[in-house]
């Protein structure tokens, strides 16, 4: 667990750096809500304000008086046991409070924090400490999803707007050849295990599992190879799909991944948050959903990995990898260290159910994930949007099988016979 | 018609007003698109500015460059003749152009009317002069759909916000008792006559129609008579009801016309532009659909008038009522000279269709109006949100017979025996 | 009004007609609703009886005790005045009662009105003799709906079924060449004026109507003219559809007429009860909505005709023309004598409203009409499914403007300037 | 694997009882598809002869000639690869094949099945056996579909028609108290070992699973166990439900499971195939979702087991219990043996998803299984309709969370700590 100070100082970083991802947008941006899936950034900048608000300053911080009445029923997103809520397709609506109120309530959320700070350097107390983190983790949680769908915002805009055209770019020709690690059959642990670490109430309890032989290849599949699955009608072999998969295709006619466009010549781009650009066939393939990641490894002959199969390979990686802080906010083609972590999400066969003996925070904070587990499948390895110090190797992500707005790949993996 | 000299001043009047109407939207309010029905006020703005551009400085202005390759297809409504545009449902999720970017884009196109408006005068052109008034009327009317968009904008956000708190309020205590105009049996005439004055191609041409003898009350139904027709289980009663409004009241179970509320006591309010008032027996009920228009009437023993009937009534009334430029932006108890226009839009028992002999304005024009006449309902009167200079006894206005977020109301008729 | 005697036999010949157009049916045929529009011949056959078994013999008939306690429930079709009823679109869900019980039903009220017949010899009773002929029409109306709803349940089975494999075929190879008919301007009398014959509530009174100059097609749009509409791309052109209808096209993306299909070679074919047949040029079009119908007309450069317009030129013509009791089923090309009856119901540019003084019948029959006038459009005419009896020159049907299941067509007309 | 001659007699009983299935009904009955989700016990018996003839006949039966050009197309239920299918919610619309001519086609077939035994008897193909003992599988899965189709489409009728009116009863008037069943942590075997007996693909390979020790109910949860919950306002507490599950319930209000009724005097009955009966509170809770059964494990505290775990207990149980065989249609309290098998399918916490090193069944039979592997959770151990002789320890049967007109039940867990 972090000290007083160093949680105090984490604080002030990781709200930093939601303002910071904000700060290249109009007013008008933090408005939209292009989807039913996404929220306008002002309302998570919000959010996660309403956050510490809830769980730190009301019950902890002697005196408080909340910000506005109203502002628990407009941000508190799903917490069902703290009331009734504001219906999440219409956060788009909601014009008001501005964002200048917004980040006035953020600013005022600071500053009664500074207090609770203070008063915890007084009087430690462990519970709030692992609030607080808990607070933080989940603001980066929302960090990643204000740039996910700021890009979905930003998207589905004719103008195509660019949410930052200085975006580095890396210019790199060439990917790693893929290569199979070899892991042998065995009983493994899974799941959290350091006490003294963060981790979420979903990722434990570590338990014994487990695995056959098996390989995993050592990087994302790129959208080269992507591509010739696109050019061998991979959209349109119902053989390749799942059945509720090509169900969905119906209603979808889904026929390249997400934000990828093509110009008369046919040639191929890819939007990005630095704008439109060549698509690059040397990255990994971005933004596709379970049923295409399942459909791309039927027809190359593999299979998905399940989480299992990841984490035990990734746990003894350094945690490394593209991630948020390096800024590039894209995938990057492999470099010959691998790819274990961060750029994409990669898509897991297995479907979000809580570890045997899985027990949930405390409170309404157990609202937090358990509640999700049923119909979701779990991704892992963290992203280009990822913050690194929000990263463990048993983190769990997990998206419908038909999202792909995230940052999403596919990772390959096969049994050894 | 008017001369360019007055054409001139009338256009800087009202291009004025609609960025009056916007004056007290913070930057938020202009991206929301609450229904379907509605639009954003920043795509108001643009899109009447397009109409100008499109219909007048495209054609007619020496070596007019249009402000925006793409603003043709993010700001035409529905002119299929004019290319392919931007799906209605969507125009909420256009961040950008920003509003700033919309004011410039009003400012570009009025500098060059102001060149156009100098040619004209050296070479007088009727045809563009005519397109002009069209283009003035098309801002007044979506000035009166700016007010009603704002107020339901406003009204679906939990934190009640108030688009003018300053509105006047006129306190009275009181209304007029109703009274019956008796018209006789006869040939009358309908439609546009004066060929000197403007009106849309739904007016005319001006033809007889047949007229049994009848009564037309000289006043709106109150929201005291409908709170009667309310309290005596008015929503419940299928008789009271047309088939495909009991149908429309299963998937949407009103019980009192938009922007109601009742607090725990039993007491009414009503959501203004003003804010939330104290429901006002003797205003006229506002916000009701044609099918609460019909079962209204049909329960208190009466029928909805014809829109023959209601312009043969008014047209010899004068020109006077309860319009936009009185500044009330709300309905006002009738008086003593009747209310026979303003204050709101009453129903007609009249589907949409075009008078007998109907001819369509030239051109893109032509789908103004005439690809609207099915499925209906014609409303007659004007309101408090229309301009005085817009209106005119054969004015024709038209909603779905569902809609109730425009100024309408009920007048009542009945037959004489 | 029909003597006692004439009634029942009009009583046992207008029943006997239904048990006739269900007699080629299999047991299976009787349960199908193929779309929510349509309800299985099981269900008509229901229906109509348990109209006499609810308007005359529970009412009308001592010691009269209902077939079954539940059959109210299943086979009211809307009567809100009446009770609770099933759904409309689960009428197909019904496996029981069994056809065979159904048929019991029918024979047990059969026999229940036998004995109403014999109290009334004794005991004449006007009003339930016009009950009894307002059953008779509306058993007749639903003899019109099984034919139009055993085409549309036979057509969906990819077996390609065929109701009446020997309907009788005319093999006429021309049509009469289009005439119109010039009507001078007037002030007209329209609806029912004959008090001893019968019609619904919707046609009457009598009332003047003033009418412009006008001329009226004397046949029917042919599949040849249609076809010709369909190659200029009429399907694809929005300026030749209303806003609606184009907004419908786009939902279902129609290209032809309901029944019509094309083989490799672009041979036309059309499904009718006699089977699939080559579509035939001279035979008027069929199975059209209001919205191809007003498209068409706008292509061709006239227009549809109001239902006055229609009721003031048929109201002297003989009442004959291409009807049930002929026994095709089918339209057939327009002889020397014009087409102003029978073959197809015409849709007409009138909304179907009350006409001014317009009283529903009284008590439950009030629901018969009268709740259904809004959003449907008036046809004139009758049709190849229509008997010969049940029509009179101010029938008013309506539809819906999207439906075209029904035996619809189009007429022409044109203002004389 | 089934010698010819056993595998002959086989086939003839199986197929016996499908139609024994079907002979109470009424030909109308057998046209129903209450919901989407079931089919018309027509289309049943059409399905499951089709198997036979396409995996069967076409391929294997010398000079075999299709039935009918168009059956494929009718009565492929979902093998894409086999060519085009009539989709599925339109199945209640084909009255056509008539009843008569479905068994007519099960008479062809059966005797085309004829000489193929009398062929295999000559000259035996494994591979042909293995496919004729499939599809009897298929056949016998189908008759458990046949029970519950009918049983919902029964239940939609307002006249509550009853299926077998005379089908046996119990009277049982206890349960046996609940017992735990302990399991040792450990690694255990799952899947199918005993390659001579019949299985379907989806429970192979057999491979190790590491569980931790836990306990398992010894019976299902009865009615009176399940009432306690809802009289503790089960289905209105949101901390009890997944977020999913909260959300169905928004949209489906379910207050109870599926088929019960209350009267007004609180008294509970439960439609069942023998009619409407007193809800027996000894008898297990039959028809919930997977919504359901967590919801309830939630509320009592404890959870619902992995399949892994039913797996592992059951294993070495002796395979009886209440099975279709028996003839009761409907779950039975426990008896002291405890209830391992039949009754009730039981809910597990386990996704359908594949084993590792899962192998399709080759060619159009791969379809069978994998391709639904999404979205479902796994079932486990029979139920009163499922034929004794298609059951074994490792089946998997599979639904959607949110179904329930299957027989399901739920059977409880817990960690031993």
């Amino acid at each position: 667990m972090l000290s007083p100070d160093s949680l105090r100082s984490r604080y002030q970083q990781v709200r930093a750096v939601s303002e910071r991802i904000c700060a290249p947008l109009e007013t008008e941006d933090y408005q939209i809500q292009s989807i039913v899936e996404t929220s306008p950034p002002k309302w998570h900048l919000a959010h996660v304000t309403w956050f510490f608000e809830t769980f730190l300053l009301k019950p902890h911080l002697k005196n408080y008086q909340v910000f506005h009445p109203k502002f628990g029923l407009l941000f508190n997103s799903y917490y069902e046991t703290l009331g009734t809520f504001h219906p999440r397709p219409k956060r788009g609506l909601l014009a008001r409070p501005t964002v200048n109120e917004v980040y006035a309530y953020r600013q005022a959320v600071d500053e009664a924090m500074t207090r609770l700070f203070e008063a915890l350097e007084k009087t430690p107390n462990p519970q709030v400490a692992r609030f607080i983190e808990l607070g933080l983790h989940h603001e980066q949680q929302h960090q990643e999803l204000l740039l996910m769908d700021i890009k979905h915002n930003f998207s589905v805009n004719p103008l195509k707007p660019c949410y930052l055209s200085d975006l580095p770019h890396h210019h790199v020709t060439h990917t790693q050849p893929l290569q199979w690690h070899e892991q042998a059959a065995g009983l493994y642990e899974l799941g959290h295990s350091d006490q003294t670490q963060f981790a979420y109430d979903n990722e434990s309890p570590r338990h014994p599992h487990y695995l056959g032989a098996y390989r995993l290849a050592n990087r994302l599949v790129t959208n080269a190879e992507y591509l010739a699955f696109m050019e061998d009608d991979g959209y349109l072999r119902a053989d390749l799909w799942l059945a509720d998969a090509w169900h969905h295709l119906k209603q979808h006619p889904w026929r390249h991944p997400l934000y990828w466009e093509q110009d008369d010549q046919g040639h191929w781009y890819e939007m990005t948050l630095g704008g439109l650009r060549d698509l690059n066939p040397h990255e990994p393939v971005c933004h596709v959903s379970y049923y295409e990641a399942d459909a791309y490894a039927r027809w190359v002959g593999k299979r998905l990995p399940t989480e299992a199969e990841v984490e035990v390979v990734v746990a003894d990686k350094p945690l490394q990898g593209n991630f948020f802080d390096q800024g590039t906010l894209h995938p990057m083609p492999s470099t010959q260290a691998g790819q274990w972590y961060g750029d994409l999400w990669a898509w897991t066969a297995t479907a979000y159910y809580p570890y045997p003996g899985f027990t949930p925070f405390e409170g309404s904070a157990g609202e937090y994930n358990g509640k999700f587990m049923s119909n979701q499948m779990v991704l892992r390895g963290g992203c280009c949007a990822t913050s690194h110090n929000h990263m463990r190797a048993t983190y769990r992500n997990f998206f419908y099988p038909q999202d792909r707005w995230q940052f999403s790949g596919i990772r390959l993996a096969e049994n050894i016979q």
